[in-house]
């Protein structure tokens, strides 16, 4: 049992909330017991340590158990430790440290099926806003998200939690720079729809037979123009009402779903 | 010009971030140009006083300048006392005391069209959840919100503030119980649509047709039995990936966004 809330490893796991140590490491945090049941079910190779208090080991017997089976290290620790290892003010007694192992882009692509649903996330800085979109697109059955270097860093904690154990249900490449992400979408065939309010198509007419990917911009200022112009199309959803807009995470999730409707059609 | 943070109209106003204030008053403060400039647009009538520092004054002269050509209060301050009267950390310069004169529910029942879009919230706690809904459904179009007694107050600054101005765009009851909601909307001939993951119906099957109504539940435990079970249909947004679910906010869009897409094909 871990007891001492300033131990040097203490230190290190609360260090992961910073996105420099990130980089450095490689590894991240996922806190909360949704987290840590999806990285351990979905990505057992990826995590190096689950910290769990002994309330939420009796109340999470599947994750601990689940841990145990596929021979991870599993560490208890006082509230107090945990606490201090997280970011989140309830982590509700479980986190894990885990490996970034987000696959390269075109070992993505590769994988992708013939009628692939692919998210684009440029220039995104809210963390909420990016989780919300990240499992919008799980939801909605996408193969792939990616999200450009000048967005927010999807193993921030913010980030991670907000997307519910999403973060690994679907591969999520990052960091590479947008011109890059839509030449190498482009080279495989994928359309490229930008969503954008100035969009002349109306979502509901727009053609989504096929691979296409969806290219979403800033929550504030939009697409950049260089990167609505290089999409080919561009498509807006409607506003029927008073509303200026929807949010980012509301108008991802429409067209995600609209594409996930008609991929169900054609199969 | 308004210059000190303690003086006791300051203080009046920041008490409105109580709801036990909000209640006794009828007041709350909208904050930011965007929800002050739909106050003025939409509801000048239930705008008491607005607030602007000079710099915003001159940013945002659109909105000074139609607040006082509705005669309305226009009071220049200091951005200290700006930031001693609001609750968010960045007013941007702007807010405004506001009458809440959100419709009875008979009155706006009385004033909807035949083939209706209504939206009930029950239960509702978080407020960036109930804002994000009331921006969705006012982006879908709908004719009419309805907040069950046991939820969020809309009027609070959080719910304020992620409704981006929809508070203003369409009429929002709220402080009815849940089965005076049902009831009445039954009795005008509206269909009940229950949104549930327990739901047999998939959204896209549907039947949208003619006035119906959303009931959305907690975001953490859905709708209660008895709600559900009083509803004509249970309908279910499908889960395509591997997530559990969708938050509040992106379900009802979708919903109401299915709502509002029937009926364009329709009229």
């Amino acid at each position: 049992m871990l007891t001492n809330p300033r131990a040097d490893r203490v230190k290190s796991v609360r260090a992961l909330s910073r996105r420099s140590v990130r980089s450095r490491t490689g590894e991240f945090l996922a806190e909360g017991p949704q987290a840590v049941r999806e990285a351990v079910r979905f990505a057992p190779d990826d995590v190096r340590d689950v910290y769990v208090t002994p309330e939420a080991a009796e109340r999470h017997t599947d994750i601990v158990d689940a841990a145990r089976a596929r021979r991870l290290w599993v560490h208890e620790v006082t509230p107090e430790v945990l606490a201090a290892m997280c970011d989140a003010d309830h982590p509700q007694g479980l986190a894990a440290v885990c490996r970034w192992a987000g696959p390269d882009l075109d070992a993505a692509l590769a994988a992708l099926p013939p009628d692939a649903i692919v998210c684009v996330l440029t220039n995104v800085r809210d963390p909420g806003n990016a989780g919300t979109v990240i499992r919008g697109a799980d939801a909605a059955g996408a193969d792939l998200v990616v999200v450009s270097d000048a967005s927010v860093d999807v193993r921030s904690p913010k980030v991670v939690r907000s997307t519910v154990g999403s973060l690994w249900h679907l591969p999520v490449v990052t960091d590479v720079p947008i011109p890059t992400i839509l030449e190498a979408l482009r080279a495989r065939g994928i359309r490229l729809l930008a969503a954008d309010g100035s969009g002349q198509t109306l979502l509901p007419d727009a053609d989504l037979q096929g691979a296409h990917a969806w290219v979403m911009g800033n929550e504030a200022w939009g697409l950049a123009p260089e990167v609505r112009e290089a999409c080919d199309e561009v498509i807006r959803v409607p506003i029927h009402g008073h509303a200026e807009s929807l949010n980012l995470a509301m108008a991802a999730t429409l067209c995600l779903y609209a594409s996930a409707e008609a991929r169900h059609r054609q199969r």
